[in-house]
């Protein structure tokens, strides 16, 4: 159920109805919006009738939804969610690039690093400190080490810095320091990681599970915005497939039928999405042409060097090659970099 | 093994070479390039020794070839396959678009859209008339009269025509019509079928399977080439995956691998890749970003009409709104229309 | 629509009820059953109305069928179809054990082999002279050669065989000696083949794709029933999944639900379904536990040696003593080998 | 590197040895055999030389090895292991029936489903109390409640207990009641909870990722076994495929080949591997008879009121003659009821 106020509701109005909400045992949502409030309503197990809202004062309408989403959902707000970080605008129109090593593995690799993709028109750094990896004996990451690296970057460029965050018993640590949470495909089901998240209120990135479909994704994203916390991208990053000549299948084809469902941002990971170098190009060019919000790509100074996913890293020389193109390829189409 | 020839060798040279091979009860293929002759040996069991063909009188250089694959392979045949079908030319740097109807329905559909798909920039008009369908209950083409209607189309708009062959008995009555044989998902690995257009010399557009690794793919384009037609081009259509919004999953990720892997060209069905028509221009201009050599598009006068997959079919509005941004990535790009 | 006809109607009254069908514009498709017949009805576009069979002289009941499949649902036809071997009946309760090598590679193997399955409790011998492969450069079997060695076995040990066929130019030959005709899961969808083995009556066994839905399997066999051949059996043989330690994964679980939807038999071929020879016994002894009608095995004199499918094929040794784990399975489950 | 000690080295050589590798900046860790210690050797970069270990005293051999698990493997540990849990012996050759309710819903709910099962041959009692749900608005178990009706039906029936621990949180409470801790298929590589059960030595499920390979999850094992806790077995709960009649697809062919590389226990789980009631028993039995350590079903008194997954859920009738089938099939190969 989705009860929309009407434009000239009050804040008494929307308290009333929010109260009114409480009464019946379930859980009244604010959802922001341009010109008017919405409440979704949640909790309820069956059907819920209208008429138990409609003639409160300040509501236009109450809407069933028929989805099994509801708070992530363009039926409930319509118009696209905006992330602002640290000025970056994420969803409002513009194409963002983040960009930056898998691993942070030294001062001197994550600094050069961010200062190259900065001059060459990338917005937020990308960089990882707490490292989920399949074999308990690879490198796990520089941890408390790397995120202060990670600040040290953003102090020397301005950046802000996407992170991932791997349990919540590091939560507190690398949300201290980032400015956005990435949650790694793997961890898109680890609900309770989900719901603190949603429950600190910074922007998340949310990766898509390697076989998840976007029914689940969006579930999983709805858990952190039931929480409370609206600041969330959608990232898709390849799926599972048969194919072995790429690490993943990037599924871009879903990107026009998520855009037109939910009102979030979505962040394609061409690097995840394909794990060989010379597919990155021409895939994030591909992801521009679809009109994401924002591209996420790993670059290293010495890909054949790098502790973690070095087959799939641009160089310095690949990056700003490839922001060319980018460039080019968003301002055909009008589409502005974030 | 691969024989290269000099470039001063003469044809009285390959001849020899050839006679070689075929003493050692082993198949010489021609193959043609720019500057020299190159000789492709199949029908061996194990490796074969380069010194069998080193000092004969025209060899430049004879090398194993390490894949499985071994006329489609880039090791073999360097610089890409450039097909002529009727002055329009196939991977020669350009970008051609295909487009028509799934089936053909009458003559005022096909023509109109074919006028249609002409004027906005299309080179080739797609159109079945043969259709292999899942069920045995479903439209299976106008057939014979689908051919003369698509010969009508072609005479009304100078544009050559691509259409679908299902078997080796309808293949006579295909061919003296289509310009390029299209082999469907389906037929990807019919071998009597492959067989019988690699004798026939004509173009041929060899999709991909629904669930064909790339290698299988490539084997099949293998079988078609091996009979001495190398006027063949892959078209990546999706592949089959657990994600049920799309119909297919539009695997974009390899077009960059495969580039790398063989000189054929290479063409993207964003319509039947997405199962959705609303998804079709955004990933038709993806498919452009990534610099394929064509792609193939279901335009419908009617969607709603049609007679077999509606649902994805563009209106020739929609198409007329992705001609516009095709145009645009592509020139961006630096790529001209074909 | 299925008109089911009372157990007393005439031959003529059913000649009648196929004539009206007729004048309306449709097909119509007699199932024979132990006690009554029934007719199927095919070729309507939309839901036909029972009134207009319901009182027709000899017609008990019209009913509407509701699945996509129609003749080869157990709605049409409740009871199971037994198809006839030579004597050896599939679908009638037993378990029948196809045997024999994938290739038939010379007079010595086929024959050994056939007297070792044939010995150890199999009945039907399996072994292919017209194969096809992914590769053009790989065996292509002895063909007709074969074929005439397939026939000598049966001679020399009573079996009937089984023996695969890849397309219409060869069917006559094929058909000419085998006693069932295997359709491999590369030509599932190839129609042509299906329609054309549905019109000449012998036994089939239609394996399903490597990436097909249990629906288009079914559509698939719908083809040849809808041509009047009701002998057709299923054969599962592994799907393809991302998991690469099995060469395809055998499903099992569909073979529960595939029973309840259709009346064919259904036979698993656990030596494509693993690719793996010491996984052969144990899915083998799986298939037999959930009580299907066949199973199809492969077994060499020398696996090593074996030019195709060598890792999957048992040695005489291992298929002995799965035979007798086999026979103990069924035994326990009640059901007696055929 | 694997250290194998000779059947004659004393403690004090096993503690010299374990010094040495710690000395090389290497963790050893000590394998229990029944007759010999072996040492594994974990945390180098690249290989290690044999000849540092093979002369020390008590050593009979240092190998290498070559999988990337190391603990979990059979060249480092040939002999099965054999988990106690309250004397029920899960992989000493037995096969064990774990069997109750998906939810714990409710006092009278899993004691009379604990009883009914036991009367029938299940050993061990499954229940979920936490339970992580694809939706936020699901139920999502009764948590600490639930955990105490366990703990009474196992005082009413005597049978040990396995339930799901979801996150970090929650574990220490959960494995206060648990005899055995389920690692869910969605937490599969949550490697932050697979640390922490590591560290408890409690007997430990690992359920396979809905997408995970065979490698994935052993590796995932490992991170369990790394810390010490050799007490896990592997649970194969189905993966996810393009076929929709079945929820999952059950990968039974991998069981003969994970027996092959791990010494860990197998127990197969047919209810959320078809997610179709009617398709459990067959599957159930098809597991039994691979010769898996055990079973895992879901019963439910009454499925169509159940709150979570119920129509998977076996009727106490339909698991009353799945045991009956069980024992056949088990007795039928020798393999006692656990």
């Amino acid at each position: 159920m989705l009860i929309v106020m009407s434009s000239t509701a009050t804040a008494d109005h929307v308290r009333g109805v929010c109260e009114r909400v409480r009464e019946l045992g379930l859980t009244p949502n604010e959802i922001p919006g341009a010109v008017r409030v919405a409440i979704g309503v949640t909790g309820n197990k069956g059907a819920l009738d209208p008429a138990l809202f409609n003639r409160l004062p300040g509501v236009q309408e109450a809407v069933a939804v028929s989805k099994p989403w509801k708070l992530v959902s363009r039926e409930v707000k319509p118009d696209d969610t905006v992330i602002d970080v640290r000025g970056v605008k994420i969803g409002g129109g513009a194409l963002v690039v983040m960009a930056g090593p898998c691993s942070v593995e030294s001062r001197e690799q994550v600094i050069s690093t961010a200062r190259h993709v900065r001059e060459q028109g990338a917005s937020i750094l990308r960089g990882g400190a707490f490292k989920p990896r399949t074999s308990p004996y690879d490198f796990q990451g520089l941890r408390e080490e790397g995120l202060a690296l990670l600040a040290e970057a953003r102090d020397a460029t301005g950046m802000p810095i996407i992170t991932e965050v791997k349990d919540t018993e590091t939560l507190p640590a690398v949300a201290e320091v980032a400015d956005i949470l990435q949650i790694g495909a793997r961890n898109m089901q680890n609900f309770s990681l989900l719901e603190a998240v949603g429950a600190l209120g910074k922007p998340v990135m949310l990766k898509r599970g390697i076989a998840s479909t976007v029914n689940e994704w969006l579930m999983a994203a709805e858990y952190i915005v039931s929480r409370g916390n609206y600041q969330v991208m959608l990232c898709e990053r390849g799926i599972r497939t048969f194919e072995t000549l790429t690490r993943n299948t990037l599924d871009l084809g879903i990107v026009p039928i998520v855009r037109g469902i939910t009102h979030l941002p979505i962040v394609v990971d061409p690097s995840h999405g394909t794990g060989v170098a010379r597919a990155v190009g021409p895939m994030t060019r591909a992801a521009a042409a679809t009109g994401v919000d924002g591209i996420i790509v790993e670059v290293h100074p010495s890909p054949s060097k790098a502790l973690s996913d070095g087959p799939q890293a641009l160089t310095f020389e690949m990056f700003t090659e490839l922001m060319g193109d980018v460039r080019k390829v968003a301002a055909a189409l009008g589409q502005p970099l974030g």
